[in-house]
């Protein structure tokens, strides 16, 4: 049904390809027990489901010394992070169960076999960039190319999108491998992504390119 | 139907009230020729049909000294200002007849009647916030909310209540104040942002809120 | 010398005054180990000799119930972090003895006694602002007026001072409470930072304001 | 005098070298009326000093399409947009006659030629980064090198360096193509400069490096 917001989107100047760029990097959006363990008040199955459509984009990016990144959310236990509208808006950046600093909650699923040089973000709000140096780390390496994976589309990885086409780079999202805990909002707010900010490109497309980077990226 | 959203993130610690603060300011958002008058590619009647209830809010305010902003988005007619990605993705962003600065096109709907110390943000992006000083204009104001008005609800008011939230802002959007071309994506949206960013507020809400700030603003 | 600088640029409408605003937070800036120890290449004597007029701003801020915030600088021990321009320029960046995150090097002198409701940012630039969260601490509490201690004057105070000034707020530098390896870097960018971004005050006067908020401070 | 600075921070780590990178831009920050006549409170001779060795930067950019970039300052003249502690600390931002956006001190000086695709950046602050999209304009351009030029060093220029440096670029200043009112605040800031955020190096050298990359550059 939220097809028809397409059509009328398209109709009126938005919604162009932006098409991949030369230098791309990945980014892997809150794929930690927060989100994954289902005894976790933000814990869903359908983000559980996007890790192996993940796992192929990481062995493409790695295998063609693409950078890949990776965020988690971390509040203070003490909830002063949280203070004010963002705690009350959020319960659960305040609930030391779910993004407690030192509760294990926040620890990414050792699946993504996270390595020493990848980079993992801490951040306390949707987007990788907002509160971060993300957009900096891009830069020192020429990245003008961001491909989003994780979740969950209408939150972290719609706000990372919205983020990475203000900054001026080629915004991907890799269609398998973003999930919401609701799949409604994910049909609906993956639309509004492609309409507005970046291109959703179905996972193998994403694969292949990366894989045709190999021996190609410049060096720093 | 997009209800069930709502269900599902208030069950999961989404949603929570953030409340009016103590010093609000007004935003209007990109209500100008280019997104109101039919024959613009961005034109929408559905915008045009809430400058009623924005001139109750404007009304509020001014009475009660609360500071009033406005926005509109321009770009140069060279298209430099869109070049990359922004333009590719959007291109009504380098089509001279919807954004070019000079063509009159962003000129602010009159029936505003914004005042010579109401100011007027010129911005390129979907956010009041991104790349411009709006930020600074509210904490030199000592303001704590922010009530959003204006176009369009999956756009430019979603993601200026994002970055309102991300900046510590009570925010506030007043619910028939705000518009899309999409009947269908204006009411997703608004649940999501309802989830995630800011409370949606019946507009008569916003109105009695700002008149009891008469007498009661600081002086800077 | 330099008061030559401070003479001209008064003389075309710079350095007025912003005085002390109604709600204030206090920082004091990387006061840890890497810059108090002289065994590390950051570490200065100089930087040791103002922990004594913080202590005075930390009890006067605590004992009104004033807002207080620390800053360290970490990066990763793999230097992935400060890959690029960065660690080229600043070497101690990617010297895992200086700055590495799990190294101990950059936790905060104990004499602080920091409290858990106050918030420690870790940063990897000179301002407290970039790429942080703090910009929205501030707002959440609804601050107008940074008191800026610390360390050092011609990098991370300076840095701190022109970002608060940037965003809006009354910025005030307690001058015996920040402190530089060279004097002479001190003495300069004092009145630079007092011409251009913040009043640069006798921590005395700060002390002073800081008990006249007791009682007064709203609540959030 | 101010040497013995660079050899304190020479030997703690301090200013090494970033050197140059792939793929540049060049920046005229403020060569306006306003900085450049003498009846303005923020003109300067030495400021007007700077335009022959500007002119040479510009041809070699220009002939080698490396893209330009100008900015000014501007405010409106209600005074709106310097309300509170900004326009306090500098009364040339709410004074009419130096930087009103209508009154014509804040045009560029027409010797620089600026052409139809170089950017004009409007800003309110010392950084042209600051409350402006400039960041995502180079990112969009995959640019990984800054050059810049124009005044003050110890505003403007270095403020722009900072933040340069902060978002990862490789940061030059184009040492005899920038200038401060003051010769002396010129000669300390530009230490700092070189010691924290970027290589002050020779403008000859600069305008090699920029003939170097005729031909070399990337198409978008």
């Amino acid at each position: 049904m939220y097809e028809e917001v397409r059509e009328l989107y398209l109709s009126r100047g938005f919604g162009g390809r932006v098409g991949f760029g030369m230098n791309p990097a990945v980014i892997v959006i809150d794929m930690a027990r927060s989100w994954l363990d289902e005894s976790s008040p933000l814990g869903s199955r359908n983000a559980a489901g996007v890790i192996e459509p993940i796992l192929t984009v990481l062995a493409a990016a790695r295998g063609s010394a693409v950078p890949v990144f990776f965020t988690t959310m971390t509040f203070d236990p003490a909830g002063a992070e949280a203070a004010g509208p963002v705690g009350r808006k959020l319960r659960h950046s305040s609930d030391q169960r779910a993004l407690d600093r030192n509760s294990g909650m926040p620890d990414l699923d050792p699946r993504l076999g996270r390595r020493a040089d990848e980079i993992l973000i801490e951040k306390q709000r949707a987007s990788a960039f907002w509160g971060t140096p993300f957009g900096a780390y891009l830069t020192a390496r020429r990245i003008d190319t961001l491909i989003i994976t994780g979740c969950s589309t209408s939150g972290c990885v719609r706000a990372t999108a919205e983020s990475a086409h203000n900054a001026g780079l080629h915004t991907i999202i890799a269609k398998e491998a973003v999930a919401d805990r609701s799949s409604l909002a994910h049909e609906c707010n993956l639309i509004d992504i492609d309409m507005r900010y970046g291109d959703v490109v179905p996972t193998k497309d994403v694969v292949e390119y990366l894989y045709s980077r190999m021996n190609t990226r410049s060096v720093a």
